[in-house]
């Protein structure tokens, strides 16, 4: 048996999120599909960095399974590519430690959440980025993010909907890209709860439109309510962008 | 009535071209739709700069329909975006004179054509660009596209299939934009053939990889037979950029 890492990328728009579901046409599910082909129809397990929800994409989501084929590593993307539907593509795949795990070794995850300036509707970004139709105060959104980073219970950014009891994450950084018309938020941290990218996101949003100050942001964090904060960001603009596994990797 | 000229994108990936086709689902049928409950239930005629094939996109193509309702031209985006699906988008619309025609009063077009280098397919370019595994000699195909630029019969750049008896076209210029692992080739010209610019593309691509030599192009051009040119390059690298009225658009 070998264990093999696989960096995956994905067009969240035409599936119900990452995660099996019945029914529904999942990431997961087609992942495990094409990994049962190879296999002679025998299933294969895969366990994956972390979900995404419906209609959030994936530049560098980690998987990981287990094989007794001896095809050689750098195999793997052409062989699953060739099974895969056009909107999931195999970037990379290399032989791991039988102790790696995509979720619980990971040491780091990267988000982006991307937002494009217009008044009107683009065909071309609708189902990639958020539309925002007013200019933003990054000042106040740079001060107020600024004021979240760090380790903290954070509770008040994380969907009522969790099942996870430790609401304590390490938010490393926050970084606002702008180029041509748009912007992204990157959000480097040891791990994220339910929905906390959005709804980090829909609160930024209101601070730099105007809504909030950018004190509220700390006050918020410091409620450990979900009820305080703002509206949770569309999962469109949100990408799941590398996962890191440290040196082990 | 008044003529109302329009300026559209769409991301052609979903629809079976620009063109009305029974049973199809096209780009000019939910214009008209939309267009039909605007003007309760009563049919409404658009005509096009010109038509798009199947997945093939446009940034700015333009139409051209009369009403007999008294909307401001500026409130119309918003009439016809509420209406439209998401993959098309009314970026702007203008009086324009009753001679006006989106067809024959055109002077320039501009289409684009996208590709990406890769070796393995990104999901999220799949749609919008024509993947490229090898490296292309830029020197090759600038020195190639140089040579047909001007007046020219262009039936060897020409799809068969085509109704059209005049085939003679003037090519303004073919440049070339290079940016992070992509090359876009612009295309300005008082119009185009059938299939043109996916010609012209698929030839310049087999002289960019080598496959024929730079030379050959011009002589392609003087053979005015179809099957001397390269494959047509396929349709989801191609936009229809820009279309332009002179003075009097």
């Amino acid at each position: 048996m070998s264990r093999i890492k696989c960096t995956i990328s994905y067009d969240g728009s035409g599936f119900a999120g990452y995660q099996v579901q019945p029914g529904q046409r999942t990431v997961q599910a087609e992942l495990e599909k094409a990994l049962a082909s190879i296999h002679k129809s025998r299933p294969v397990k895969t366990a994956a960095s972390g979900r995404t929800d419906a209609g959030v994409h994936a530049m560098g989501q980690v998987i990981h399974f287990d094989t007794d084929l001896s095809i050689p590593e750098e195999k793997w993307p052409a062989a699953l590519n060739s099974l895969l539907p056009d909107d999931i593509s195999v970037l990379k795949a290399e032989r791991a430690q039988p102790d790696f795990h995509a979720r619980f070794s990971a040491k780091e995850k990267e988000y982006r959440y991307r937002i494009y300036f217009s008044d009107v509707r683009s065909p071309f970004k609708h189902h990639y980025a958020c539309m925002v139709r007013f200019p933003l105060d990054m000042e106040a959104m740079e001060e107020a993010a600024e004021s979240v980073l760090g380790t903290h219970d954070f509770t008040s950014f994380c969907s009522a909907k969790t099942e996870v009891e430790d609401k304590i994450r390490t938010l490393k950084e926050i970084e606002f890209l702008r180029k041509e018309g748009e912007l992204v938020i990157r959000f480097t941290g040891d791990g994220f709860l339910y929905n906390m990218v959005r709804i980090l996101t829909g609160t930024l949003l209101e601070i730099g439109s105007g809504k909030r100050a950018p004190g509220e942001m700390r006050k918020i964090l410091e409620k450990r309510n979900r009820i305080f904060a703002g509206k949770t960001a569309p999962p469109q603009g949100l990408y799941l962008w590398k996962v890191s596994y440290g040196g082990t990797g």
